[in-house]
Parts: C-alpha cells; sequence; structure tokens
C-alpha cells in the first residue's frame, strides 16, 4: 500500500483563554491519501484539539471523531466540538476530528446498488452506488491506519455521518467490526433500495453482539421522500428502526434516539452531532452542580464510562489541572489542592503543577 | 482617531460545492485596532462569506454579524453560520462575521459599576465594571467605521452575545442608537447590579420606539444565581424580561423569546446563535416546499424582510444563480431560464450567466 501525504499547516487560530491565563493554539491540517482500495488520491482534514501540544498534554491521548461528507461540514463539526469540549464545564472530552472529504457520496456510502427509486421506477441515476464496503477499508485501514502512527490517539473511533452519512453510519455499525466504538447517525437514509439495510438490520440486531458500542440517532421531521413527495416513507422507516432497536436491548447497544419536531432534514445536522456527542460522553459531561466535585466522583464517571465502551478512560492531567484551577479561582484551597496533587501523581515532576502546589501552600 | 491595522490571512480553507461544480474559499482576516476610546490595542477577527469573492458576487454587499466575546466563541460562531449559510436550502443569507476579543470581559461589557453582589453583599470582585458605554463607542466608530471602509457591508449589523455578552446586548438595543438593527441575547445576565437594567428596561419599552429592530432572547434552564446557589433569580429575571416585552407590542420591536428547557446557562449559546439567526431571517429561509418558488415569490419575501428591518434587502445574484442551477440540475429548464434571466437583468452583459442561459436553450 503506497501513502503519501502532504502536510500542510492552514489554520493557526489562538485562543485567549482568560480563566487559566494561558495562550493555545489550534492545528488544521490536511492529507492527500493515494487510496489502494479506491484507487485514488483523497483529501483528509485533521483537526487536533486546542491543547494537543498543551506542555501538560504531551503524554495524553486522544478520541478521534471521523466525519463523513466532512469537506463540506468541517467548520460546523470543528464549532460543535469547539462549543462542547471548551469552556469552564467542557460536555465533552478533546477529539481529534478527521474530516473525510466526499468525491461522490452516493457512490461511497451507500452500502448496495439501487436499480429503482424510492416509488418503484426503474432508473439509472444511481448506477454508480454501492461501494460502502470498499469505503469502510479505505477509513479504517488507509486513513485510521495513519492517523493513529500520526496522532497521539487513544483507539476511541467514532464515526458520525448526515442522510447518506447517516446510512453508512448504520451499515457500518452493522456489517463492521472492530474500528468503529461510537457512531451518530442524522436522518440516516433508510429508504436506499427499497429498505434493504433496514430490513437486513432486523436480523442482524438479534443475531449479532454490540456490546461496548453506542448509537445516537437524529430523526427530523422531514416531509416527503425522494422521488415520492407525498410519502413519509424516509421519515417512518426511520422511527421504524429506532423502534426495532429498541426492542432489542439484549445485543447490549447503548442506544438513543431523538425526533426533532422543529428540524427538516438539513437542519437537524448541526444539533444531532451535539446531542450525539453530550449522548457518547454524558458519563463524563459537567453540570452546574459539579463545583462539588471531587476526585472520587470524576474517578467514578471515567469508571462508568470505561465500563461502557470496554477502553481504560481517563481524565487527562490538563483536566485534572484545570479542575485545581477553577477551585482555585473560587477559593476552595483545599479542593484546588486534592487536584493539583493527583495531577502530581500522574505526572510526577512535573514543573507546572509543582508551581500550582507551592503557590497555593505558600 | 489613530487606527492602525495589521493584515494576515490565517486561514485560506477550499470547500467543494459538489451541486455547482464550483471551488470556494474563506478567509479569516485578524485586525489589531489601536483604539482610542479604550485606551489600548484590541484584537479583532473578521470572517468573510464563502462566496465574498466569487466572480458573481463582486458587486454583492453583506451584512454584519458582531460576536461579544468573539475571541473565545469564533470557531463555533462561524461554524453555526456555515451551517445556516451554505447548502442547497441556505436559512439565512452570507453575512461578515467580526468577533470581538474581550480583555476584561466584565469591564467591556456590563453598563454599570456594582458594589453588591446578587446576595446583597458588598464586594470588590465587581470593581472594574460598568464601562459598556464606552465600549459600544469602541465597537460602533472605530471596530464598525472600519468594517464598513474596508469590507463591502450592507449596514445591517446583528449584535450577539452570552451571558455579560446578552446583558451588553440588551444594553445596546434599549439605550443605543443606529448601527445596530437585529440582536441575539443569550441567557443574559440581567441579576446585574441589582436587576438595574430589568428596572429600567421597564420604563424604555414603554416610552421609545424600536421601529425596524429584532430581537431574539434565549432563556436557559439554569439553576442558580451567582453568589445564590439556591436562587433562581438569574432565570427568572430573563422570564419576566421576556414577558414586559411581550407586553409592550407597541414599540415596534420584533421580538421571539425561547427557553429551552434542556439547557443550562453554557450549553445554550450555541443553539441560541443558531436560532436568533434564524428568526432574524425568517422571511428569506428556504423550506422544503421551496422547490416551488419563483421569482416572484422571492420577491415578495425579500419585500416582507426589508419592510421589517427598514433596508432594502435583495437576493444576491449568485443566490438567484444558484436557484437557476438548482431548478437545471432538477431538470427543471423553464424554472432554471426565469432565474438566469432574472440575475441577467441584475447583471447585464455578465459572462458566467450568458453562458448557464446558451447551455440551457441550446
Amino acid at each position: 500500500m503506497k501513502i503519501s501525504y502532504s502536510y500542510t499547516i492552514i489554520c493557526c487560530l489562538f485562543f485567549f483563554c482568560s480563566l487559566y491565563g494561558q495562550k493555545e493554539k489550534n492545528y488544521v491540517y490536511k492529507h492527500v491519501i493515494s487510496s489502494e482500495v479506491l484507487g485514488e488520491d483523497r483529501l483528509v482534514t485533521v483537526f487536533l484539539p486546542k491543547n494537543y501540544y498543551h506542555p501538560l498534554a504531551v503524554k495524553s491521548n486522544f478520541g478521534v471523531l471521523y466525519v463523513l461528507d466532512g469537506g463540506k461540514k468541517k467548520v460546523v463539526t470543528n464549532g460543535v466540538y469547539d462549543f462542547l469540549a471548551n469552556g469552564v464545564k467542557p460536555a465533552i472530552p478533546e477529539l481529534i476530528i478527521v474530516a473525510i472529504h466526499q468525491k461522490n457520496r452516493m457512490f461511497d456510502l451507500t452500502p448496495t446498488k439501487a436499480t429503482t427509486f424510492p416509488n418503484g421506477k426503474k432508473t439509472k441515476r444511481y448506477e454508480k452506488s454501492g461501494n460502502a464496503f470498499a469505503f469502510y477499508e479505505f477509513i479504517a485501514n488507509e486513513v485510521g491506519e495513519k492517523v493513529n502512527r500520526m496522532y497521539r490517539t487513544s483507539g476511541f473511533n467514532i464515526l458520525t455521518g448526515h442522510s447518506f452519512g447517516g446510512l453508512n453510519t448504520l451499515y457500518t455499525l452493522l456489517e463492521k467490526e472492530g474500528f468503529f466504538q461510537a457512531f451518530i447517525a442524522s436522518d440516516p437514509s433508510l429508504w436506499w433500495d427499497n429498505r434493504r439495510l433496514f430490513y437486513d438490520a432486523k436480523e442482524m440486531l438479534i443475531s449479532k453482539k454490540f456490546t461496548n458500542k453506542s448509537l445516537f440517532l437524529a430523526i427530523a421531521n422531514q416531509q416527503g421522500t425522494p422521488s415520492m413527495p407525498a410519502s413519509n416513507l424516509h421519515q417512518e422507516t426511520i422511527k421504524s428502526f429506532a423502534k426495532l432497536l429498541d426492542n432489542s436491548k439484549e445485543n447490549g447497544l447503548h442506544f438513543k434516539h431523538k425526533f426533532y419536531e422543529d428540524r427538516e432534514h438539513h437542519s437537524v445536522s448541526m444539533i444531532a452531532l451535539q446531542d450525539g456527542l453530550s449522548f457518547i460522553f454524558e458519563d463524563v459531561s459537567f453540570q452546574s452542580t459539579d463545583y462539588k466535585l471531587t476526585r472520587e466522583k470524576l474517578q467514578e464517571r471515567y469508571k462508568v464510562l470505561s465500563d461502557k465502551v470496554g477502553m481504560s478512560f481517563n481524565p487527562s492531567i490538563l483536566q485534572i489541572v484545570n479542575l485545581g484551577d477553577l477551585f482555585s479561582f473560587k477559593g476552595n484551597k483545599k479542593k484546588a489542592l486534592q487536584f493539583y496533587k493527583w495531577a502530581l501523581e500522574e505526572s510526577p515532576n512535573n514543573i507546572l503543577i509543582k508551581e500550582r502546589i507551592t503557590k497555593i501552600t505558600s
């Protein structure tokens, strides 16, 4: 497999974190991957989290969010991520974002080649479709393998897609093992190919195990279906799929679905991504009352998440220090010291942490 | 007034618009403004809309969204904007975004100097506060004047802020004339200084006219108030303010408020910005059924918006051509031609439009 990369730092935004008084950087890298499995060059954009190069994060590993149709959605995705992962009370841990640029999304993202429109009429419009099998190999073995080799990744991978991308996300959950642990499917095109994946799912959801996997499914209030403006087949199929999942609890999947009364097909994707990421990391997200947080409580939470996803999840040293800083700012020296000391256990002799302890105890 | 600028293109992202087959660019500029009124240098980030340099947009002017606390929120803001302004059915016209970086947000954003916490206790914590009067002069006369001189702006300006930024947004609406036409206030800190602005508003909402102004107010389900964890004074004050506005219809303000059951103070700001922009431009936003759109219907919509904001709003030539392209893609040549011909009226002899007409009629 021949892989060539061109690295370009195209974006270096400076963030001013007034609370902690430190300057931070954001990095965006573009990679051109010569894919053997797809037989062509593909563009991939990688967004590193803003603390990737922070002195207290040099040993931290990060989960990865893979975004289908990422060429169009990368600004949106980064905005959603930035909103959730930053601030005093982050809702999710920091992630690396990998935006996959589609060339022909119908070909890449659909699991089968369809020959008819949803209304039953024969069509050649779908002639170039059904390449999801190869496309998964591209993401997992070519993109994913390189991302894992080049960046400090934790092995926790999330896949998200909208419309055909949502269909692909569900296909990957149902039919592909291993690479992804969490999935966010936004108003998926389950009408595709006479609802083929939906019918296949009935069997798979009973016969297969999805232990340690999480799925968030967003359903838009979309009227009409491609080729059938008066039919709600699109919406009804997703709702039926959600029911299937609700009735298949024994397969171990952590599942949540949400119907958005006030959103149609296109206007649902941003909130879907936001709610999906919040669902995946709900065990470790912060609430207003979390000023009562202790080391033990935070550890308990990460234990719950770790058990759920079947991987060891821990707060980063930076998060622990930030909590120390927060309590210090609030005037609670005892709590601040508790978190600083914990951070020092994780990173013994770290000068930045030692300085904080000296400052607070002197 | 001495103003020095340093221009840096720090970000140039390429978008691939598969439907129309054209490459587009995004530009982000950083400006350091030596503010006379604030007596110091301030950083401002300007995001140009992706079609700013499009050959069909060279004569288009753009509205401007001014974002308070923009240093922290600029990725989020740009994500929200990108989500709403792009795609087949954009919900809002393209805008220039100006992110204002706060140095001391309590000082910049609060309209008065407070001496007590909400619980009534005296404090020196708020000693450096109450500079909103000067801060408005900075935005309107120093930042705004330069933005209007340097970029192709339409004169339609939106102000948005969260928390203290929301308070500042309401203060600007109530007490400042002229520069801004639309406002998005996200969970504003109306508890500030013994609810001073709230009490002042009672009088102002009756005595003043707010014709052609729009306000979207987002209310979070936030438990507690600074210094009073058990009191819902924060939330209740905003709700009471919303009631005041509901009962002051005679002042001409276009007003909408929304209570977010499932969002707390920090998690409301992203959806607030999204819903706020959608509200401001609701007259010209696209719905699923808009494939029935005609020239006349689109013009009617822009007339409604123009009457509401008291300024002439028109679809851009690019939007008109894009609609032509959309109908052409859908196989509706007659409609496509209608839009192309309209575009040619707006930009006679334009070669790009002529090419399209030739292609569709040959």
